[in-house]
């Protein structure tokens, strides 16, 4: 039995070309000879649609594509799409062949955690899908189902050599890892073999990560796809013998390497499927517009990518220098300009109504925010897309400016702590010959720049203590005690939680960004603005 | 039988402190010489809690406020909480007496639709809540218990003469009297009484209306509840007669006095309860921040409402003139900012980069960035929340500038279509004694006054066509083919629905406001940015 796991990138809502995407992939599996094809989970819709799920139309048009994409099935086929029964949405996945449907698997789990909506839009699936094909008995499945081990283990009692799951299962890091040690316990403890084939590709703040497998019932990967590329990966085996062939393993991708990866890719298809051409950042010569600007040029290459240093009356020489040393050394667009001259003015316009009140926060963000406004300026005439900078410490506590800083598009950082960006820029510059980031940039204590001598250390712990409470705060969701117990100082762990809870507003308003951890800020934590809790 | 209502308005993540307000609630219905007291869903933490349910330490405390709470129970009462069985948490409610927990009743629906997401955090209940009260069979349920028929039903087979409702059902116009015709429905088919009670207050984007309510057998209204306000609400009568006795009925609010009730309450809350007492505005001379103006001034006072008129060079004289005569009307504090020094200068500044361009929206939307720039400026220095002046009209189309006038920390008008704006000024205009909104502001052709003659209606069709469009396409997720059906011209549906979709990055970075639709902009209508759809 030949397996060919299509693992392709598709855009949410693009009905048509996600059907001609699938078609391409099914001729180029016949054409290796495979006898069992599977696409991802809901390719013909994208994943995850959300609210588009509530249009009549949508739902026939998605229809009508799986009728497209079953006429060319020649050989066993999964088509993964939303099935309609009566009133009832279902995940479904259609199992294609003589160039028609021949049997229809609803999901039976559906997750509503974490990023997860799907029980506001579908009606799980009663029953198993089971089918023979070439003989041996295959057991059909969709991604959450194969997360618990209730639905293998009945597929295995029912005699299923071989179970197949179709996928769209968003990246975090180290999660490559972690679903590939899963998947080979659920094949060894059911003594099946398993093909899994994942969605690939960006949509909004996810990353799907391909890495596509096939497991022997001995728990061997025998198959492995591309991480955050497109694959198709073929594998000979037979369900009842223990062993299989394979050409295609591509290695293990994990730590910097497979985070900065993700970035990569959840920027590039942002900006790609969004339809923008070129990207415009504000080099501050810090870190993380650095970085930003790194991972843009390698997104979407240097020549798309603008630069600008907007120095005002606080900002260091050598903030301007090593902005255009790490401009020159990625060989992208770089401009000056300055905030200067809209200082003055909205300092003058605002004189009489401050009626002498001593300068405070208020100054700072005036300045942060001409930037924004000049970034948008750019953006508007351009049609550059504006890259936010920030990071997920300062995004925590709210050490940002809204309408400022956090003005963009897209936040490359969003979910990246700061202690990671520094972890990110000495593995990236190790990766060329040269470093791209200037070593100035990478040793520097961080600063805004927005008042003489500022250090973001006067306002804020030290970096690595910031993100250590901050991964227990708002990633585990501890108490403030259990923070304190695990060796943190109380008065500094009261303030961060209170900043954090303090500065929700701020990032409702802020742009999304690529999660790369477990709960990313945005749809994967709902937290309340209006919220008295440990005020 | 002596039922009161306690409907009350908590505040989310407030443990303590609604805890001592269903404390004070509990003692005025026992001063009343109520037998049973019904207090809202969740009352305990505040509704909807979001993910701070799954902070360990909340459900905690939360558990240890309901023991407080049921301490001083000495008769029956209904208090709203978080349970939790093994590590599944319940939405419950826990019948008190005699100073304890008697039975606790597990919510079985579980709406997981429009703004509700309980099937992220909760697990069902699978038993009726039937106990003996006073002789009388009564069953507890929780709000969407009582949407459907067969709970209502389940209990009436059962012997029950008496339905308890404990509810936080959100408002949108026209909801008030529909949820009446389905309550009076539901004790009229099963002939029972019925005692309803809601929650009341802002939470956020959403607003709980009160109203409860006591449904004789016959489907007679005996009580209602306040609209909006706090409320005890007492009626007399016993199960298995048909007859009853109140002095509370409050009168039944609709159309734009219920509208205009709603957007003061969840402006009135908002600022209340994230701790501001002063809100800042920009006064455009249009019928938008006049309207944004009038609300704050009867949510929070006029002496806690500031005005803005920022003119710049096609600002018109009449726009400053409206402005400072609406100011006048109200009483509030009324200042006047240039945007031309800063306009100026950010022109100067980024004349190299624009390299001889034509001027396009680009400038246009510097002047609104100004604007949006000196409204947080104001709010920063003397801790004023600044408020939004957008339309739902708007917001579809995209209609506004990003960072410029969708500044604020709250808007609204945000789920108010431009053609009920009209609605609601001229009727809150027909309540004073004179006019407060100027009818120069209400008669003028609405204008951004961004560039030379500029009309809305020379990008945007008319109001009452558009406002027709984006209620089919916005909340009916009507497809293009349907909404021509229904009589409108082809290109101008397909312009107005392209526009929308390609708004939805603008959105997602503006502020929240009050929903008064079937389906507001925000957590009720989750669509991808990244969307090819019907593109």
């Amino acid at each position: 039995m030949r397996v060919a796991l299509a693992q392709i990138d598709v855009t949410v809502g693009d009905i048509a070309g996600n059907a001609e995407k699938a078609i391409r992939a099914i001729a180029a599996a016949e054409a290796e000879g495979a006898g069992i094809t599977l696409l991802p989970e809901l390719v013909i819709t994208g994943y995850p649609p959300e609210d588009l799920l509530f249009k009549e139309h949508f739902i026939e048009e998605n229809l009508l594509a799986l009728e497209q994409v079953s006429a060319v099935c020649g050989h066993f086929t999964l088509v993964g799409f939303v099935d309609r029964v009566d009133d009832a949405l279902m995940n479904a996945v259609a199992l294609c062949g003589n160039n028609r449907v021949l049997h229809i698997y609803h999901k039976r789990r559906l997750p509503n955690y974490g990023v997860f909506d799907e029980q506001r839009y579908f009606t799980p699936g009663e029953h198993a899908g089971l089918t023979e094909i070439g003989g041996a008995l295959v057991a059909t499945t969709i991604c959450e189902d194969i997360w618990v081990p209730e639905i293998a283990s009945e597929a295995a009692a029912a005699g299923a050599g071989l179970l197949l799951n179709v996928s769209a299962s968003p990246f975090h890091a180290g999660n490559g890892v972690e679903r590939e040690q899963m998947l080979r316990a659920r094949a060894r403890d059911n003594g099946m073999w398993l093909a899994y084939v994942n969605l690939v590709g960006g949509q909004d703040e996810l990353v799907f990560d391909g890495r596509s497998l096939v497991v022997s019932p001995t728990g061997e990967v025998v198959a492995r796809g591309a991480a955050f590329e497109e694959d198709l990966v073929i594998a000979d085996f037979t369900p009842g013998a223990k062993l299989g062939a394979s050409a295609d393993l591509a290695p293990v991708l994990d730590g910097p390497a497979e985070t900065y990866a993700a970035l990569v890719t959840g920027l590039r298809d942002y900006v790609r499927k969004n339809g923008f051409s070129d990207v415009v950042i504000g080099l501050s010569g810090g870190i993380d517009s650095a970085l930003t600007a790194v991972v843009a040029s390698d997104a979407i290459g240097a020549e798309h990518v603008h630069g600008v240093t907007m120095p005002g009356r606080y900002s260091s020489a050598g903030s301007i220098e090593d902005s255009r040393r790490l401009a020159e050394n990625l060989g992208i667009d770089f401009r000056e300009l300055s905030i200067e001259l809209a200082f003055a003015a909205l300092l003058d316009t605002l004189e009489p109504s401050f009626d002498g009140r001593a300068a405070d926060v208020t100054e700072e963000n005036l300045q942060a925010r001409i930037r924004g406004t000049l970034l948008m300026a750019l953006s508007n005439k351009f049609g550059w897309l504006v890259l936010a900078t920030g990071n997920k410490s300062e995004l925590s506590v709210g050490y940002s400016t809204l309408y400022g800083d956090m003005v963009g598009g897209f936040a490359p950082l969003k979910d990246v702590f700061k202690t990671r960006v520094w972890e990110l820029a000495r593995w990236r510059n190790a990766q060329s010959p040269s470093p791209v980031i200037p070593e100035a940039i990478l040793s520097k204590p961080p600063s805004a720049e927005l008042r003489p001598g500022q250090l973001d250390q006067d306002t804020l712990p030290p970096y690595d203590v910031l993100d250590g409470i901050l991964e227990r705060y708002v990633e585990q969701d501890e108490s403030i005690e259990a923070i304190v117990a695990a060796g943190y100082a109380p008065d500094v762990v009261a303030r961060v939680v209170r900043m954090t809870d303090g500065a929700e507003y701020k990032r409702r308003q802020g742009p999304m960004g690529v999660k790369i951890t477990p709960k990313a800020f945005g749809r994967d934590r709902r937290m309340p603005v209006t919220n008295r809790f440990g005020r």
